[in-house]
This record gives structure tokens, C-alpha cells and sequence, in this order.
């Protein structure tokens, strides 16, 4: 069979509380569009087995594949699986090798195996296995190919649900889509999503294979290239030719990477790669750079230590930034800024220092220097700049702010290192 | 009337791509929770006529208020409040008022009136008007009191939905709502989901009045209870009967908060309320224990600066750990972890001082120390303590290690200012 189209139905009571935000959907109707799959409709209900199976009915009505997330927990109120199975007439059996997989996470996270978790275990009869490798519900496929319906349940949690998608679903969908679909992800940082596409109208609109499709996240544009052909090499070639032609616009100067994950993926390789190591004293970010840094396995090659320096006698002590400079310019300036990435680098015996100061809000701001201001400094062998950030003006939360400053301090990171690549090539030449 | 149940139906095809997060949906739920007004479905379509209308009409058929968010804006593809006129059989009229905003708002931002803009003056006849602060689409109630029903159409940027929702939506609703509701958090850590449930299962199949709602977040528990009544007094102490009996099981022991938001928000607040400073040493976190510390605005008050201390040089230098405990024990045991938060609350001259130092992953596990193997330490005045964890023995993600390791240094420093206040009421008693 094939699948025309798609839906998803969201369980979970925690949705129409607005507890929680639907990330899950948004992340699977991504996923789905670079299938080729279509999707019309989504659904969110509750954990109520009558309204679940209503939806269900309908949804089966109009799609070949109903994707459902959440309600697959071991608590009293998952039933998800429990109605797909009574919907699609089968009866729940034990998965053994389920069981062990849950028995040996038990085990491995030191919790207890109850009832419930045993639960989990039950699969409705015939059904195709999506393992669980960050929890304990399985994915689970209800597959009708004389009606040509698929009933995939996935995990609500999208530590769970995402990586479940990425790695066992999407390869199961694919023998029901049709040719070859390849992908490639513009990274860009330094330009505004509206910006991109005003620049790149022409090439979105003229662009049907590959298609071209920008979508801003965590205050990043990203291009997604999307070739769809007979076999992967006549799809490559169709992305490289159109992502040349982005290079060659204005956008080109602001892509920081192709397929490169994200800035600290980025920064990291690049350390690595140049045997640099960095250090961050943070003063707004609170820490948000190191712990960015960090996210990445490998990380111990590039950063020794980190500091946050909150406060003024901390700037003074471990930064040595002048008073003179907090007491004329004040801690949010340009020049308290560069004292401390020089500082920081001299502190941890760093190659490239960054650093950040500002205001995060929600207080502090005041009329000369308004919540969103920011510095943001970057001091390296033979390359030093600071940025002056002006993040929302006023009206951006604390949390998009020091996001934001961290962000610019990777990439100013990033600019330093290119920078030095640069030189030496000169050098060389 | 009274409204008994909404629905919400969110229009755009940008959100079936998944480009956007329905973020409308999650805020409006929570504000129609706050209400009292039940929410049994929402549904998410695409800029589409037909299936929009169908789905307006299948709410309709369910619920006494739909609220419809986006598809209101200026272009050809904006076709919500068509569509529901056309249902409604209302005709569409130029509301002068509304004309006039939107020229004034014109003049205001320096764009140039198009017959577009003029389109948005257009409202169902008869309708109620809500006044758009925020950009040029006003909001518009259709209301048919005969049947019953209530259709609300809202536009879609966050930016006006939002404060449309609370200032205009908010107040209008109230007319046709009944009692009130209270929901109180009950903040857990230490406990499993199901764990909870098992130990509580009894209770929450007895409560409907309360309810009884345990939902799992980041590695934590939280138990929603949530009362209905004529009054708030009634729905209190409805919820403080349900609390106690909560507080007197197994569970109790693991309750960190009532409505004390994440396990920063209830530490920072700790600190302030015992006029403490806290500082880490962070090994395997790299800066995420300061980063969520200082995701608290006001935190200021209570962390003057933290450190990240990845190589064990960094650890004998700042935070004096000695070289014979790391030759002897390693950098990853309890040894380590004490002297490192002994270190850094010495370093910043802080009363309490954290630390952790584990292997986070991929890499770096071995038999005898495995990937997630975590010492969490916590050094104050009179208290001191170490954790040994061992999250997922080598089935953790490195997001996942280092995120619960975070959270169980920030709970042990919760632990040690509950064991200072404690000490010193008996100082005094």
C-alpha cells in the first residue's frame, strides 16, 4: 500500500489543560512533510477511552495512517492502546521480548517493575514493534492491509517520542512511500526568517524539486532542501545545485553550516578540528554557554572550566576586569564585555574567551539600557570583538534573551576561528 | 447561557507542516481551565475552506463555544471568518469603528492601507467585537443565544492572540460561566510516575471532587488537584483535605512544593527566604545547575558566581580538590564530589556550595563506573551530603544524565536549607 495522507491524534488531558505544549505534533507534521506524506487534520483529546475512539473512527475515515501520541504510560488513565486494539478487533498479548526490554530498563534505572509496567508489555496481537530506547512503552503499529489503514501509537514524552520517529518509524514508512526523498538543512544564524525569505522569494517560488522551505527555531532560520527522485544520487545533485545558488545570495554570508546540528555542534567540531580550546565567563547567560558547550559528547577536548560571574567582585576577581571600567562604563558595556572574555581566556589558559553581560529582564532594565541589552565579547589570539545586542526591545522573556546572548557568543566564537583559519592561510600563502 | 464545554480548532496550514508550534492552543486552554469552561478536542486544519467548515461544524455539533485562532490576517488564504459567517448565515458588513482602528493603526506604523487591510474591517453581522491592541484583525464573537452556541474568532500571531484572550475574550466569557475551580500543583521529586500512581492509585479512583492528576515532566512528578465549587473558599479546602491525606502516605516524604514551580524557582525562593548564597562546581553538568539556578529572575540575590570545573586540574586549582583523592578515588566519586562543593562554596565565599562529577556519555563509561554514574554533593554550614546515582547504566541520553543530575543537586541543596531551618528551630525550641 501506499499512504496518501496522514493524521495525528494527540492524547492526553495535559494538552486541553495547556500544561503542555504540542511539540510532538509539530515535530511528526515535519517529519511527515518530508515523507511526502499529507496531513489535513490533527486531533488533540483527552485520556477518555470513549472521545479516543470517536476520534479515532473519524480520522480513520479520512486517512491511511493515524499516528497517536501519549496515553501509552503505565498509569490507570493510558488507555490509547488499549482503544486502538478494541477499535481494530485485537486482543492484547504479551511482547516476552517487550517485557525483557522493560524488565532490563527496571533494572538499569533502578526503579521498581510494577503491575503497570508489565502493562506495557501487552501488544495488541500482530502488531509491528517500534522499540522504546528512552523509555518504557514500546511504539506500536496496528497494520490493516486489506482496508490499507495503519494505526501507529507513539510515546507522548518527546524524549521519547522524537528520537522513537526518527530512528524506527521513519524507516517503516518509507516501503509505504514512493521514490526517494533526500534532505539537506541550511544553517543559518544572523538573519531573520522574514529577511531569508524576502531574499530568497524568487528561488522559493521558481523552486518545485527540491522544494525550499525556511522555518525559524530558537532564533535560527534553517533551509530545508528537499530533492525527491529515482535514487539518491539524482537527489543529491538537485540539492547542491540549488544550495550553491543560495551561497552565491546575500544569504550565503550567514549560513554557519550545512547539516551541522546546531551552533554548538558547530563550534565544537571547529575547536576540535583546530585543536582550540575555549572558555566562557558569563554574567547574564548564568552558565547557558558552558552548559550549551557541554551538551556535546567530546566537549572535554575543547573546555577545561568555565565561570559565571554574576557578580561585580567576581567580574573584578577571577576576570580581572577593571573598576575602573565597571564604575565609568558599568557592568553592561562593551568594555566590560572584552575584559572579561580576555580575562576568562587568561583564567582557564584558554585559546578563545567569550563572554556575556546584559540585561535579562524581567527587571533591571532602565531607560539608556532597556531589558535585551546585551554584550557579548569574544578575545582570541590576533581576533577580539563584541557584539552590542538589543534582544526584543523590552519585550522579550528571560529566557529568550540569555537564549539569544548565547547563541551570538557561540557564533561569535565561530567568527573568531574562522577568522583565525583565515590568517593563517594567508600566512601560509 | 451558560458555556458547559469548548472546543478549539486552530486554522493554518504552517502548523500541519509543523513550522509552527500551536502554542495559541496551550495558552488558551489554560485560561479556559482557569474558567471552569471543560475542553473535550481541539483540531488543528489547514487553510482550507471545506474541511475548515467541516470541522466547525462537527465542534459545533460537540460544544456551546468554539473558539477558531488564525486565519484572519489580510491575504487570499485567510478565509476563517468567511467561513464561519457562512455557516452562521450572517452576511458580512464594514464595521466603521473597526475600519477606523485599523486606519489609525495604519497611520500609527507607517504601512499603507490596502484593500486587504480594509477586508479586516469586514465583520459577520450582529457580531461582538474585540478589539485587536496588538495589530489590525479584531477579534469577532458570533453569537447564536437561540441554539446556544458561540463561535469565537481570534487571530493567530501569539502576540495578539494572547492579550486579546486575557484583556477582551476573558471578561466576555465570564458572563456565561458558573462556580469557580482551583488547582493546586503538588510538586514531587525522587518518586516514579508509576511509583506514585501505585501508591496512590486508591485515592485518585475515590476523588472526583477534587480530582486527582499525576502527570510526569522532566524526571519529576506532579500531582495536579483540582476542585470545583460555588465559591474559592469551598474549592480550597476541598483541595487542602485531598492535600493532607496526600501528604500522610509514602508519597508525602517526596512532595518538595506545592505550586512551587520547577525545583529552581522553589530553591531560589528558599534562598532568598533564608537569606543564603549558593554557588556550584559543576563537573559533568557543565554550567546547567547555574544555568537553571539563574533561569530565576532575582537570583542574583543569592549566587554571586559558579564554576565549571571539566578537567581535574581546574578542579585541584579552584576548587582545591586534592590530587591524592583524584589519583586515589578518581574524579568521578563521592571523595571528589564533597571536596568540590566544599571547594566552590569556599571559592565565592557562598553558605552553600554543589557539586557534580559523573559520566554523562556517550563515551567515557566503564565496567566499573558506567555511562550515568553520577556523584552529586552538597557542602553548608552544618550539612553535608553526597548522592550516588546511577541514571540508566548507560541507557540515558547525555541530555538526560546531566539534566537529572542537575535537578538532584538543586533538590539537595533544597535538602540542606530544610535541615539548617530545621537545626535551628530546635536551636531555638
Amino acid at each position: 500500500m501506499l499512504i496518501s495522507s496522514a493524521e495525528i491524534i494527540s492524547v492526553g488531558t495535559e494538552l486541553l489543560l495547556g500544561d503542555v505544549v504540542n511539540t510532538d505534533a509539530a515535530f511528526i507534521s515535519r517529519r511527515l512533510a518530508a515523507l511526502g506524506i499529507a496531513q489535513y487534520r490533527q486531533t488533540v483529546v483527552g485520556d477518555n477511552a470513549g472521545r479516543l475512539e470517536a476520534a479515532l473512527g473519524e480520522a480513520l475515515g479520512r486517512a491511511d495512517l493515524v499516528i497517536l501520541t501519549g496515553g501509552l504510560g503505565p498509569t490507570y488513565d493510558d488507555l490509547t492502546k488499549e482503544t486502538a486494539a478494541k477499535l481494530m478487533k485485537r486482543s492484547l498479548v504479551v511482547d516476552e521480548r517487550t517485557l525483557g526490554r522493560i524488565e532490563a530498563r527496571a533494572r538499569a534505572f533502578g526503579f521498581e517493575m510494577t503491575e503497570n509496567n508489565k502493562k506495557q508489555a501487552l501488544i495488541p496481537e500482530g502488531s509491528f514493534i517500534l522499540d522504546n530506547d528512552n523509555g518504557t512503552a514500546p511504539g506500536i503499529v496496528i497494520e490493516d492491509f486489506e482496508k490499507g489503514k495503519l494505526i501507529m501509537l507513539l510515546p507522548g514524552p518527546p524524549s521519547e517520542c522524537e528520537p522513537m520517529f526518527h530512528e524506527k518509524a521513519e524507516p517503516y514508512l518509507r516501503r509505504f512511500t514512493s521514490g526517494v526523498l533526500v534532505s539537506h538543512t541550511l544553517n543559518i544564524f544572523g538573519l531573520g526568517e522574514s529577511k531569508v525569505e524576502s531574499i530568497l522569494r524568487e528561488i522559493m517560488l521558481a523552486s518545485e524539486n527540491p522544494t525550499l522551505a525556511p522555518y525559524a527555531k530558537d532564533g535560527e532560520v534553517q533551509l530545508r532542501v528537499t530533492a525527491s527522485g529515482i535514487d539518491t544520487a539524482e537527489c543529491e545533485r538537485l540539492c547542491s545545485e540549488l544550495i550553491e545558488r543560495i551561497y552565491s545570495t546575500e544569504v550565503g554570508k550567514y549560513i554557519y553550516g550545512i547539516d551541522a546540528g546546531t551552533l554548538e555542534d558547530a563550534l565544537v567540531r571547529e575547536l576540535i578540528a583546530q585543536k582550540k580550546r575555549i572558555a566562557a565567563a558569563e554574567s547574564c547567560t548564568g552558565g547557558y554557554v558552558a552548559k550549551r558547550i557541554t551538551n556535546v559528547s567530546g566537549s572535554s577536548e575543547v573546555l577545561d572550566g568555565s565561570i559565571v560571574t554574576y557578580a561585580n567582585r567576581v567580574k573584578e576577581r577571577f576576570c580581572n576586569v577593571s573598576r575602573e571600567t565597571l564604575q565609568k562604563y558599568g557592568a553592561v558595556s562593551r568594555q566590560t564585555a572584552i575584559e572579561m572574555a580576555r580575562g576568562v581566556r587568561e583564567l582557564f589558559g584558554a585559546d578563545i574567551g567569550v563572554s556575556t553581560t546584559g540585561i535579562a529582564g524581567p527587571t533591571g532594565g532602565t531607560p539608556e539600557k532597556p531589558v535585551g541589552t546585551v554584550f557579548v565579547g569574544v578575545s582570541a589570539d590576533g581576533f577580539e570583538e563584541v557584539r552590542e545586542l538589543h534582544i526584543g526591545n523590552g519585550l522579550a522573556s528571560r529566557e529568550k534573551v540569555r537564549y539569544i546572548s548565547a547563541s551570538n557568543a557561540l557564533h561569535l566564537a565561530l567568527t573568531a576561528l574562522a577568522a583565525i583559519k583565515n590568517n593563517s592561510k594567508e600566512f601560509l600563502s
